[in-house]
């Protein structure tokens, strides 16, 4: 009997693929991921362009997409330490990926801000004739 | 003088993308997104088809989607109430990017659990080599 070969699902709670996925959906992965692009960038590079992040979230992040085999990081023995980082090809893969969604936060953030507003409206008319 | 068109940019923490991508990149979010697809469901079919999440993280999570205008919301005044989800036509433009995110997540599911393994093998040796 041939085993059917095992179909990733990311809708299924216990596939590795939404675990990944975890990883992957937040906003400051995204972001370093973004930011670092086809380049090798120093710590303070990417503390200075990501606008918002904080050292700590930065070191976090760094470390997590460096498990993950996402992010390079390299260090050079020198004082004060120098450290670089980079995609690694496994990260490089997501470049596109991520454009796309940061395209749509830009292309789209017009149209969210007024649906935002309009639900606002809603809710306000519906206390205002609750209270009337 | 003509003002310059503002250009929406992810990588600013005052540009309202950044909040937009925050609200995006969450696996909870792009899960209900991805599991709508072009279809109307009802809250039990996507409790069900969404494997890991809880009653309280689909009810928060459709909420911050319908305050985005992303998800519509529909009440049938039957008892017991009948309440259907889809996609708002700004939803369905994300479904794409995120269809690519997911698929991303699922095709390299095992480089990224390969990664973390060396990683950590990496880790191990490191403790192993200070206690020698």
């Amino acid at each position: 009997m041939v085993r059917e070969a095992y179909k990733p699902n990311v809708l299924n709670g216990r596939c590795p693929s939404q675990q990944v996925l975890d990883m992957l959906a937040d906003k400051w992965s995204v972001l370093v991921i973004t930011c670092l692009g086809g380049e090798t960038k120093r710590y303070s590079d990417l503390l200075r362009e990501i606008g918002g992040i904080s050292q700590k979230m930065l070191t976090h992040t760094l470390r997590i997409l460096e498990q993950n085999g996402l992010v390079a990081r390299k260090v050079f023995p020198v004082v004060p330490p120098h450290v670089e980082y980079s995609l690694t090809v496994l990260g490089t893969s997501l470049k596109e990926p991520l454009a796309a969604l940061c395209r749509w936060a830009q292309n789209h953030m017009v149209e969210v801000q007024a649906a935002r507003a309009s639900y606002q409206d809603g809710e306000n008319r519906k206390s205002s004739s609750l209270v009337a």
